[in-house]
């Protein structure tokens, strides 16, 4: 086999895939979800439409939108017995770990796991979405011995999401906020989640193990993990005075900054990042903590001029999600649970035109040896 | 950003890593594992010599065999209460589904979990070592209402993996080829799940997550997947004449037949499946199944003749594992505990020379939509 390409590490510039789910337009700075500009739709429309939008190809009409809900919410519940389960893991077990173990044994519930029409995967992905916050939201009540909270059906699907996690019903206002963070976290071309899932899709594994492995991949600090880092910084900085030298220590030690940086966006803001930011002051001025907007809109002055480094969204993700009561430790979870949709479209697609993933490798080890 | 490369689907001779633990030399017909021939080290030497080799870089001394293996058997218990989470799955729950729950739900136990020296991701990588065969095993048990099996640390490694699947001691003879099935199995490059493991610990994943979407890639019928296959296709053809009648069948209907080329290997046999082969015959004889045997042989003639396709590892590796009395539906848990060793060693290398796999897309949708 000739080996045709030069080795890029971390495939740097490499085209993996072909897709008609989205893109990101560095140039003219968009971020194209079948067709639409992500931050356009994030302003005009909501998270289902979304939902609709990536697993449907159109965005919905109203009776659409209204069957899509309601196939959702049929099936928010989740299986008897499963979040008993999670009373025998580990009190300390982190929630993307008991979000994995949940979307991994959630399989095993599937009683048309083994069908592969197209149709078959679309129906196991409205399942993915329904039971997903709701894994999200009650394996850490469950772990952390507070009351798991059912779904509320009354309840708009985001907002019902909110609610299983703090156990309040949100204001309409928290409700829009937290269903337009969901948006912009919900599918971003070929991050390395949705890499993962659809690597893992190609040798015909089914849906669940796709997303299992992608829960696996967004837990790590270089990707989804990187909201939950960003709010500990927030909160040991305190004060802008006190974050601006957190920050400055840290570059003084070379340590990497958590939401700062992508792989993608090198020279300018992440879009993403301003929609949240606008959404953050929003907030802050409702929830009177002024404050934290200003530590984040100072710290991110200082690394543009100390560095030349932009936000990315996980940098003004954290602190809306702080203001909207969010446990830390479910940050990353609900960045995937948002991202599921995307994922699950990325299955689909691969699926229905599917070349095994196998690359080569350089090697650089010995030759010749004998034991 | 510039996209460098032209699209190659799969990523089929596109190089994703540089590696000094394997390489498959295709021209010079050699499976190159650390300088050494895969198939030299499994006519010579044991699994656990491949174990040491592979994470530590050196054949062992005899007294550091020793020490890896008391390591190993040190760590074989799982924690207490972990196989009655088994009993609250559902029955139809497919082994290697329980198996990527398992090693999910393992990390939650770790107390080391968020440490990242290299020693600790070792001292982890042996652990999954001792664990993975007893949760293979176990697991199967629990879930088939069979008594699990406790591991008997009077028997070798692999014998006490045998052990714990048929819950009988093996012959001598019956432990050394499951041993050299191990060998086989254990390191193999670059395929889809050494992959999958290397793109999700690229995020800082920790290494139960890199295993747990492992066991999701390899369940797909492109990749493990396909020694149940095979077996499930030789017991269909019952006889030569019934075999060979199948395979021409399926050739007829354009079905795709496992256990038949590889993306590698394409113009000769894959050289582990030839020493599976012999495995099988010397097995075949002793059991009084040389019926099995003829069989394989003749589909591997008809293929070859019909076909230009050689059988791969897969295709010799079920029949051995009939004779060795195990459960079908654990062939390729089977395979997956092999690898462990080779994907932990592809962990630990990723972290300590890392770089996030982020690649890119092209983008075949719309454009300039608005909703």
């Amino acid at each position: 086999m000739t080996q045709q390409s030069t080795f890029k590490p971390g495939l740097d510039g490499v085209i993996a895939a072909e897709t008609g789910i989205s893109y990101l337009d560095v140039e003219q700075e968009e971020i194209v979800i079948r067709g639409y500009d992500l931050i356009e739709l994030s302003e005009k429309k909501q998270y289902l439409d979304l939902v609709h939008l990536l697993l449907h190809d159109a965005l919905p009409q109203q009776d659409e939108r209204v069957t899509l809900e309601n196939k959702l919410k049929a099936e928010y519940a989740l299986p008897q017995g499963f979040l008993d389960i999670f009373k025998q893991l580990p009190k300390a077990t982190h929630p993307m770990d008991a979000l994995r173990t949940g979307i991994s044994m959630l399989g095993g519930y599937d009683d048309d796991l083994n069908n592969w029409d197209k149709e078959s995967t679309e129906d196991k992905a409205i399942r993915l979405l329904a039971k997903i916050p709701n894994i999200v939201a009650n394996s850490y009540h469950v772990l952390n011995g507070t009351k798991p909270v059912t779904p509320n059906e009354d309840l708009p699907y985001s907002a019902n999401f909110l609610y299983m996690i703090t156990g309040k019903e949100p204001t309409k206002q928290e409700a829009a906020y937290f269903d337009q963070s969901l948006m912009v976290y919900s599918e971003h071309e070929m991050p390395n989640s949705t890499f993962t899932a659809r690597v893992i899709a190609s040798t015909n594994a089914d849906i669940y193990g796709a997303l299992t492995g992608a829960v696996a991949s967004l837990k790590g600090n270089l990707h989804g993990g990187a909201n939950e880092a960003v709010m500990y910084m927030l909160l040991e900085g305190k004060t802008i005075d006190g974050f601006q030298h957190l920050l400055y220590e840290k570059l003084k030690n070379k340590e990497k900054i958590m939401g700062f940086g992508h792989r993608v966006y090198m020279k300018k803001m992440d879009p993403r990042a301003l929609l949240m930011k606008e959404a953050l002051k929003e907030l802050a001025e409702e929830k009177d903590r002024m404050d934290l907007y200003e530590m984040c809109d100072a710290g991110e002055t200082l690394m543009r001029e100390e560095k030349g480094l932009y936000p990315n969204l996980d940098y003004y993700a954290a602190p809306v999600y702080y203001l909207l009561d969010i446990p830390i430790d479910l940050y990353t979870p609900i960045f995937y649970a948002a991202r599921t949709v995307g994922l699950c479209s990325h299955v689909v697609e691969q699926h229905a035109n599917n070349r095994l993933f196998r690359p080569r490798v350089q090697y650089n080890g010995p030759r010749g040896l004998h034991p």
